[in-house]
């Protein structure tokens, strides 16, 4: 394979403040699909905070299969997540969607996501390389695992080397999972680039009762910590509900990866 | 499903100067995967003229699974695009990669391709969508029929309806061809949307020897045209060179589609 | 790759009867999904023989998802499919579905089908490989093109070189369609074994509208000939009435793929 | 669904002599994919014991994709491994692959395993379906959910529920590992089923390293247990040699799994 940079030999920890990824402890990072608005994002980073959580995400723009489907808040998104992570001290990462709005994102937020959609968007891929914050960069829905070194290898050929890596779940004929969630690919990430690969178990299979046990498998399997979707009300988000957990689920799931 | 704007009704043609898709005649597209150079992309051009074309492709921004790869010639390359295309007075089209280029095509070239890889990028829809100049929206590589609809629903959502769809194959588990071009979707999608339906076999199936069949079996299910890959010394093309037909393959092509 | 009795160097043609597969006319299979009954069959036989047909299909053993749904007549089924036969002269193919059934199958039908779901059952292409009955061998729905020829080759191995491939289509993560019928593997399957290859389009796509369109591709890629579902009540059958043509859409697309 | 007789209601154990499938300890089940010679199993099987295991594996007759690969050794293998489980005590299992040879196997294997080939092999289900020994039942490398709920059905309708469930890997596009370990199949299995389920992580993965971090995530998604294939010298091993851990990677999994 052409991954120069990256190729396993470097054992590489990316840090985001006082979070280490990669490190003993396997990094947990929660919050809702969409920021929907001040009050709702604030609220839940500090019922996060209480409970435990390292990052805090939230979607600002959001790709979304329909254009009648939200949209997502925008910079205002951003603001109410800047907000939110100042009162808690928990950073925040949000997801990039143009090379244009780098600035942006980069004002408001610690760890920028490279989306599934977009993980073969090599305009953006180059854009975030050279940065030099954080990236958290989701496996594409149906990237091979080649496609996926490369996409990261395009990060680090640019410049930056901060790469967070994550499985979410790829696309196959069964459709009783929104996903199917290939934790094979974890170890096998881990050797071939050396960087720390976490797992996002609320898109890796669309069903809220099944992220318990795969978040536990995914720490078996030797993830460096989950990304998990959490509303206060499940059944009234904006989007991505069914595959959310409440508080009470949360603060369960919590106890158990952690302890 | 809500595709609103866009779901069978209108019987739509997409004229390109004197080019209709949608029409009587099947449409053919034909040039090089990249353009390499001005001489290359304008000898390439006379010599299709001869044999008879409709659109000449000539890829600039080049979107490559490995930054190593090619990455094509960029605005350079538009020029010596729009310059073959001045001597010989075919059409062309090109691809965009990122919204901010958008300026950039829209001097250079008369339809602007949105690639397999960006079918889900929701920023690149809509700045297309505020044109009023063509596109050729290719299928994503695992984008289902309804996802492929709703991406098309979003460039008519922000007002343009000058739509051309391309099937260009989808990723299955058979690696014998690149991808397994699904021909039912030809049909499917005319009925669905009413836009004119393309098919590109170079990357369907990215095997020379299997363009001419594929051609055949693209107009006999119903297609408005193809979209094919030519270069005057395939082994030595800077890429694609195995999915290219040369010169003759394509007039025999050419003959067998048109007659 | 090991097929080394097939490999392409062979053009073989399959006589059954009167009826030449790899000649120069594509050959018509038709008829129900299942024998639903002795007047059925014999009527539906008689009405495609006014038509034309060349080969009369008709399920006895039926390999059903759920063992709740119809699972086929049995011998009865058989009777009354070569009753049918010997009525209009249209020689018939039914289904294996167990090696211990090849006595009785080979009593009552002039082709043995291995269906799909079959395709990686050795046991049964052992046995079918001991006859000098032809073999219909169609494809698994999530077989790879190599694996689809060495199920090919083991019929070879055992002594039986009369066989049929068909296409069946294969499983992908598309839903629209029951499967994505694979046309490219019509000219990839006969240049790989020399056997001839046809096109099943009923199960290909499931859907009764798409019949027309992909039977002429298959045509025009280079198949053999079609098999394809017909009932003179589809929304009746008993079975796969959903992609089963009625008689005047039948007759429809006869006269479309013969002149 | 149409799963009536099992539809997760009934929590069921399935006993294997002393081995409990569904209890409170994960169930091991190790050995050779071939029974290559009375020596090699017995020996492995001896060397097993000391280590730990619950149930031999070793086929007698294989399913190969090839007719010119290693076919089994047939009777023969089944004696010698029923030699080997006389000699240490522990059950074994063996693969079914038709009908008729449903008594031979009986007479010498304590668990009948339906391979993913035939999990739609509805003939053979209904065989193993009329015994009241125990099926291991492992998921068609395309099959759904769905599918694979309703092939268990099949041998409960027959009369049989001392099932297990075995999640080997299903076929996708990525070709990395030789097929996507699913493991959210394990929680919808036993919920939608209430049988005890396993998983096959060497079939899963095909890659040897890999054995180890899947087995420990298959318990901690909640398996009830584990098979994977051990061989003296898996360099040499007569198949699927790459995916056989050696006996100190064996008893370095076994002892990280039950303890």
């Amino acid at each position: 394979m052409s991954n120069i940079i990256l190729n396993g030999k470097i054992i590489k920890k990316v840090k985001v403040k006082d979070v280490v990824f990669g490190g003993e402890k396997p990094v947990v990072i929660a919050g809702s699909c969409s920021v929907e608005s001040r009050e709702q994002i604030i609220e839940l980073a500090k019922k996060l905070k209480v409970i435990g959580v390292d990052v805090l995400r939230g979607g600002a723009f959001k790709p979304r299969t329909s254009p009648y489907s939200f949209q997502g808040l925008g910079e205002e998104g951003l603001k109410y997540l800047k907000e939110a992570s100042e009162i808690t001290g928990i950073p925040v990462v949000s997801e990039l969607m143009e090379a244009s709005d780098i600035e942006l994102l980069c004002k408001y937020v610690d760890i920028i996501q490279i989306g599934s959609r977009n993980m073969h968007n090599y305009s953006l891929l180059k854009a975030v390389g050279e940065l030099n914050k954080p990236v958290l960069l989701k496996r594409g829905m149906s990237a091979t695992i080649k496609e996926w070194i490369l996409a990261a290898e395009y990060i680090a050929y640019y410049g930056n080397k901060n790469i967070i890596l994550c499985e979410r779940g790829i696309r196959t004929f069964d459709n009783y999972t929104r996903n199917t969630l290939d934790l094979a690919a974890v170890p096998i990430m881990k050797k071939e680039t050396g960087l720390p690969v976490i797992v996002d178990p609320s898109h890796g299979t669309g069903i809220r009762e099944l992220i318990m046990p795969l978040s536990l498998a995914s720490i078996a399997v030797g993830a460096d910590g989950i990304m998990v979707e959490v509303h206060e009300d499940p059944d009234n988000a904006l989007s991505d509900g069914e595959q959310s957990l409440n508080i009470d689920q949360y603060k369960d799931l919590f106890n158990k990866i952690i302890y």
